[in-house]
């Protein structure tokens, strides 16, 4: 009995993933609404705040989704690259403006979840960001042998937020919308002229 | 006659312009609500519509003196700044970064206010944007003199949205918040590991 119960509770859970899923996707982060949900799974709004604690645990979820294929996208690109280190970043580069440009809403959704503390962010969602970072770090302590541990942490993050500030600023309409193959242009050549020559820090 | 409700207009919107500012300044976008403008300016909801289109015409009135404090901060540094023309750059990142710090809701609100088309920004407003970039500009083609007019635009851009992405992510508590003196270092790193060696496009 115990385990129906529990079944039926997993199965709910599921199910209500997949349907904030196909709403992230589809319209983003606004597009998720207890009463919608409640009414699309077939359940009282009740039931969602039985098996989620929050809108933002269940959005999560789908986050962890979103970043699970954000991930296979931007290891297969590296993959396939077996040029020199910063083409593997430029790849790597490219593959994040792609999977942003073709999934808008889910992407921008990564980074409109408010999160009221770090102690809000599950251990295994830090752990499928430190993956994608030791993608970048890998590439990066090849063209920069001389930096230290602490530096490679720093550089890591400075290279991903430089991407994504370039991803995010081109992609929006604001001022002016950068056609993709301007902003992987942009891309390779703030890459192209990274170098460990002509240093000082 | 026509001269004194000419006056007259032309105080409220100077007025509600001051006061939307202040609420940007403290509480960012959706401080700005017109039943509050209207209650604190003393006038009626509709007598805003009198004076601007809509919220956005007024917030956009709000982010052009925004947009001109930050302008003159990163003037300032850059004026400051005598050494090699990485430093420059680095020395315009590092105020930019201060300003968000400092300003976080106002500097928020130059990226959060929607415009439907190009065609809703104002002329001026592209005008201060591209000041700003001439600044950046200057240092870019003493570092890299081979570069051609088209890429020294997409360099611009791309270096502009690079450090973008550095404070946005560095100051958010999503995941880490990454203190200032950090920050700036992460700045300092890749912008040191400019060169016009190494690259090949």
């Amino acid at each position: 009995m115990v385990g129906k119960v529990q079944k039926k509770r997993e199965d709910l859970r599921v199910k209500l993933i997949d349907i904030a899923e196909a709403r992230v996707i589809a319209g983003g982060i606004s597009a998720v609404r207890a009463r919608d949900l409640a009414a699309e799974a077939g359940c009282a709004v009740g039931a969602i705040y039985n098996v989620f604690g929050d809108l933002n645990d269940l959005i999560m979820q789908v986050n962890a989704r979103t970043f699970k294929r954000l991930g296979a996208q931007v290891s297969a690109a590296v993959a396939e690259e077996q040029g020199r280190p910063v083409d593997q970043l430029i790849a790597m580069s490219h593959a994040y403006l792609h999977f942003a440009r073709d999934n808008t809403p889910a992407w921008r959704t990564l980074f409109d979840l408010e999160v009221s503390s770090e102690d809000d962010v599950p251990a295994w969602y830090l752990e499928e960001l430190q993956k994608l970072f030791a993608l970048i770090a890998a590439p990066l302590v090849r063209i920069f042998p001389e930096l230290g541990r602490e530096d490679v942490i720093l550089m890591t993050r400075g290279l991903f937020s430089s991407v994504h500030g370039i991803v995010l600023l081109g992609l929006e309409k604001r001022i002016s919308a950068v056609p993709t193959d301007q902003l992987e242009h942009m891309i390779s050549l703030v890459f192209n002229h990274l170098s460990s020559k002509n240093s000082k820090s």
